[in-house]
């Protein structure tokens, strides 16, 4: 039996930088609601769920956040204001296309004593401007809030908390729930504090479900908000009938289903009245193009018929 | 009950790109033990255990990989080759001072069309002229090998192949296993083939002991290294009783201990003979100092001794 979520909030203590964050939250939903921008809150990477107090090991969900990432950058350049609520060390917009040490591949050092300088090397300056610049457009512009979770408890604070400040939005707000949520969880009450010792032998673990927050989202917390959620399955004949299941029971907009195999090429929208495969032609494909970039119009467009329904 | 070494080898299969992998090693410690140099095998950031044959949920342990990133970069100053056997996606040495947007909050963009230059700001230089140095000196002078594992499984095939391209090097070898391995597995026949259904409700899931590699690693596959291994616990009390234990049990030669809440300031060296702590002075500390700094030279002096115990 799934616990309830107000239990869920009562047995788990919110994380230590809640507050901070909250103020965040905010500050950035009140600045872009007075200039009466979208706000597109972008869920994204894994979340895990503690085996200890003192937490050494922990379940994982199966996440790098590309989707994610890449789908902030697509919002920005759609005009909406992002809050980006991704797991920590998850792949961010921007700096997603690049690890560590691509970075140092990319740069020159020039030795002169005091003075030194250190430039990107010329072929991979087209590589990288575009993507600097985008980068430090939404920072000047203060169109994008990071904001970081670890643990399913820090996902459900934090995705609270931001629903707060989305609410006075109304249908402005665009939920974007890629993040891939721990189904089950351990009860705190039942967690060791110490390192689960292996003398003892293998442990078996007892896992209880996990409130879905996507009923009292809809329901209570931003119940005029325009909210898309995702489906990913590795068995394809289940993956529509779940997603409209999801539909059914919750009442949100949306349901982006995809397969674990093919989720680069390939998603289906499911809405209350239809559905309908997007992917990525090979040419497409061929040219660099991302189906995040597919999927966001798609969902910008959703959203601006759902605004559109919303005037006189 | 722990499963066999030998077992688990026959029940998973190598990761697909083992046989790449294990030529790069070959090549890297044939070359390097050609000119008699030292290599430091340093194992860092943590393993999986796959949840699901279609992996979406595993079990992880925690390690950012931050103890292993810094120690290669000290065994390279310390003038060994080395091999950095770590986590995908754990931290790495040099890059691990700058994340994704500390590297672009670095980098100044100058659009001048098709002449658009990027440079690094002045005041960044200083800090990242060093890192960038050793780096390059590193990947010039082939000096470091990265290989990379994401299960326990991975983890497993890696490193026994590495322990064959060492054996030649006899004690020149030094084996510094600091990643985080899982002390449980499910056995691959019990692996649903696809992603655990919620609606069925919360799974129970029954581990099984993961076979220590440090028992055929020690005595049959580099009998003559210098192998050190690590401890982390959360409880103090039974912390250097537990290093004894493993030395007792599998003969190498040092145990480092450590308390997860204290381990960035604080560790235990545990030999057959003795332990002693090494720690961080509060100078130290306000100066920067990385507490593996001390570490890699108290081994690197162990290892020389040892080395010298060999001569005549």
């Amino acid at each position: 039996m799934a616990s309830h979520w107000e239990e869920f909030y009562k047995t788990h203590l919110p994380p230590t930088d809640f507050e901070d964050n909250r103020s965040l939250l905010k500050e950035f939903c009140e600045r872009h609601n007075s200039t009466g921008e979208r706000i597109a809150l972008v869920t994204s990477g894994g979340t895990t769920v503690p085996l200890e107090h003192n937490t050494v090991r922990f379940v994982d969900n199966f996440s790098a956040g590309t989707r994610g990432a890449a789908s902030a950058e697509y919002f920005l350049e759609q005009g909406y204001a992002v809050i980006f609520m991704h797991r920590t060390k998850s792949l961010e917009p921007f700096t997603r296309h690049f690890n560590g040490q691509k970075f140092m591949d990319m740069l020159e050092l020039h030795d002169r004593g005091p003075n030194t300088t250190i430039t990107v090397k010329p072929d991979s300056v087209d590589v990288l401007a575009p993507v600097l610049a985008n980068y430090k457009a939404a920072q000047e512009t203060g169109k994008i809030l990071y904001v970081t979770f670890t643990t399913v408890s820090d996902y459900f604070w934090l995705l609270r908390a931001a629903c707060e400040c989305l609410g006075p939005l109304g249908p402005k707000a665009l939920l974007y729930l890629a993040a891939a949520v721990s189904d089950f969880y351990i009860p705190s009450s039942e967690l060791p504090t110490h390192k689960i010792q292996s003398s003892v032998g293998a442990p078996t673990i007892s896992l209880q479900l996990v409130p879905k927050l996507l009923a009292p989202l809809v329901s209570l917390w931003v119940p005029q908000a325009f909210v898309v959620s995702f489906k990913l399955e590795t068995d394809e004949n289940i993956l529509i009938a779940k997603a409209r299941d999801s539909l059914n029971k919750y009442k949100h907009k949306l349901v982006v289903g995809n397969m674990l195999q093919t989720r680069r090429q390939k998603v289906v929208f499911v809405t209350p009245e239809s559905s309908y495969e997007v992917l990525l032609s090979r040419e497409q494909m061929i040219n660099g193009m991302e189906i995040e970039d597919l999927i966001v119009s798609n969902v910008v467009i959703s959203h601006s018929n759902f605004l559109a329904s919303f005037k006189y």
